[in-house]
């Protein structure tokens, strides 16, 4: 092999406290806001229009804060997850102040866990993932850790350790946009009339509407991110896996359960956090994704009346309609049919 | 059903002269116009180039009129048309303004007519839609009447009322954009020689071109228009209708035939009205595309020697060259291969 | 056949020393930016970021070398290939100046060769094509031939030339960007470490990668690019060619290979020239592309420490990695699996 080409790192690779800055800076631009929109039709009204975000006090729409999560994502695969076996899970994952059209990202992961697998082929890191623009201003902070393979089943580890992410962001860790004033909003032109009060802890909504998933979408959508994960774009070789098919980013379920969950909580405005992040199941082209969500908890925001934050949880599934809220069975094993569950905060505006 | 999603409006949720204000206010923006020549290769020149639209005396190059008219249309489409039965037709459709990237689109429907069916279970309801850029210009407006299912069918609608939309725009309602000078154009640069004097009424174009249509195309178009209607998205459900597949936006179809309509009405720069459009036969992704045109009216606009209307009705057909201008059949039924028949005003230079 | 449409030149229209004006200004945009990146995931990070191609003294991130010259050649389609039987080769290709977001694109070609076959049913026309933004700025300017067909076996030329372009464009002719200096060029945010000292004539780099293409995102692209050659969209009279399928725009496959070059040249930032290129086999929907390079030349350039230049020849395959460098076989005929040979000169920072 070539010394030119990037082998991604192996498990024996990484050392506790590494800071690693991702390279591929990327100016994010109108184009990206009108593909996502393509790619997933979302109808969140803040996003979608500088007339809306201008009422709330914003400079102009922000790009969708997946938009953003998932580019600074992208920066972090060719360092962390090029030999992944498998992405374990999302913790403590902040956004911290909107991104808009022209802003320029970076990422920089910094290694907060190691640890080898008893089988010594593979092991667990962890990295805390940070985004910034225009070099200096932190506008996404995440934990990730995914299982990735050693290079040498026989190479020691120089040091482990095991962090334990919080199971959920506290609410007074939620930031709300700088200069972010929902007293003007606008509840028809955004689309529903339930604000915070409305929203029961305990509620499931099911979200009704399905999209059905083509290859050229994912692929379109995983490149537009920069993500280089083999497994969304290589037919040739896939075909050889035990799927013997292409792997849809998980993002990209993400954004379309995000975009499907807007009939019903159409007024969750802004991702604030993401306390965990699972997906249980692949997801392939031809699948059509279905998602309920779950309220779980509802927090007041410090020293604001106009907003409040809901704690939601959201499932996804496959070639399932909703309605019955599919989720795991007896064993408490998730079915077949459900391929993400994501517990989440959303902004949303009081009345 | 959780009370917080959106059932749509059934028939007998229509009040006469209701006005529902849309939602999901929409900033058109370079991205949209690159999606939109991504997805339909359209060559008309003014919306392609800054650079040629200033030479006509636009501030820059305005959005496609069907960019336009697909937002617009996409607003209204939860509010109007979610338990719509069929898309009956559209009529008195004009374009006032030009849309720029960077304006922000609203929409507003007037319920101008509600009549029950016989069959009490549908009925048609009629709507004068309006598209806004800014809040408070008009830019598109148009009349549309669309099969409704009733939630109840022994419901008693309040009052009924079947309004006659004019069959055809007349010339003097055609909007000229406002600062807009053919006097200057550059026939070379807009790739064809032939003037509005040069088009004879009764003549007849084979647009000669076919584009095949793939399901992530009409989805991306359909979403980058936040058209929520089910029929586009859902193969899962869909599998069990009549088709047995995924429906295709028809507003895909007209966008699809009027850059196919380059091909021999290059110089029909803008459109300003729609005097009548149906869709005859559904269309479904694989199918290829072709179109012809008739030239059914010319007319002079008042006070202007450089610029003149042509009505022109374009038909589009599905996996059937043009060539031999397919059509109706003996029994004035349209052929199964036709798809589309559009009845519109374009404004072309004159020489 | 309707007067109005376009029927393409044949070889007897064509004239030596004919200039033909393009139509179809087109203004480049952000959108075109996201699009780009969506479709071919290109990770170079002077077109990904401002921020990138400020440090290097450029106002901001043009736009992908490539993705100017699909446009211009796309420009070109009507007037000088819609009748083409083959696209037999590029030569003397030279970028002249970066373009940028919001630069209005035109095309300009002269005949500069026709020479009839000895079957006196097709020939050879060449060409030399320049691109200019806002009218009068050229960027781009390269030859190609391709052979077309004759409407009238029986036509007499007019009169008959071969031109000899070059072999390969000198370095002193290759354009160094305006006010590009490498010397803050920033080494790991660019993803390699590799500069144009560490390059060695006849090294031989499998880039490793592969890209499955769907019909979706072909005709995206070829769309985007206004290039209206009809074997590429049109699969109901494709079924009727010898391959049965809708052809892929060459175009497609080079940018998609010099995406792929990324994971082993990543620092290869501009493209200067293309030397030559051959499309030596078809590439269908469903095919997966990988890629491999050999340095074949290194040059310095007059004055400068900061950049050199490396000539590159990139061969691009179809359901075959790459790492055992597949090319011709013991008859100096390329496998079939081999679609692409392109040879070019890429600027890469110095250290």
């Amino acid at each position: 092999m070539s010394n030119k080409t990037n082998p991604g790192n192996f498990l024996e690779d990484f050392r506790l406290d590494q800071e690693i800055r991702h390279a591929t800076p990327r100016t994010v631009g109108w184009g990206d806001v009108a593909l996502y929109t393509a790619l997933y039709g979302s109808r969140f009204p803040v996003p979608s229009a500088d007339s809306f975000a201008r009422k709330l006090g914003l400079k102009r729409a922000p790009v969708d804060d997946l938009l953003a999560f998932h580019i600074v994502f992208g920066k972090t695969v060719p360092d962390i997850s090029l030999n992944a076996v498998a992405n374990l899970g999302y913790a403590e994952c902040r956004w911290l102040a909107p991104v808009y059209p022209g802003d320029s990202l970076t990422a920089v992961s910094r290694v907060i866990g190691i640890k080898e697998n008893s089988n010594r082929k593979t092991g667990v890191v962890y990295v805390r993932s940070q985004g910034y623009k225009d070099g200096d201003e932190l506008v996404l902070d995440y934990v990730r850790w995914v299982m990735v393979k050693k290079r040498d089943e026989k190479a020691a580890l120089a040091a482990e350790r095991v962090p334990t992410p919080a199971m959920v962001v506290q609410p007074e860790q939620l930031r709300v946009p700088a200069g972010l004033d929902f007293t003007q909003y606008d509840w028809q032109l955004a689309g529903s009339k339930f604000g915070w009060e409305d929203y029961t802890v305990g509620e499931k909504i099911d979200h009704v509407d399905g999209m059905t998933i083509e290859e050229a979408e994912h692929m379109l959508a995983t490149r537009l991110y920069q993500n280089t994960a083999k497994v969304h774009f290589d037919q040739f070789r896939q075909s050889q896996d035990r799927l013997g098919r292409r792997l849809i980013y998980g993002g990209h379920i993400i954004s379309l359960a995000r975009a499907l969950s807007f009939n019903g909580l159409g007024n969750g405005a802004f991702m604030a956090a993401i306390n965990g992040g699972r997906h249980v199941n692949p997801t392939l082209a031809g699948h059509t994704v279905y998602a309920w969500s779950e309220i779980l908890d509802k927090a007041k925001i410090e020293g604001r009346s106009d907003v409040g934050a809901l704690r939601v949880r959201t499932v996804a599934c496959k070639d399932q309609p909703t309605d019955g809220f599919p989720d795991k069975d007896a064993e408490s094993k998730y079915l077949e049919s459900v391929v993400l569950d994501l517990d989440y905060w959303v902004l949303m505006p009081r009345k």
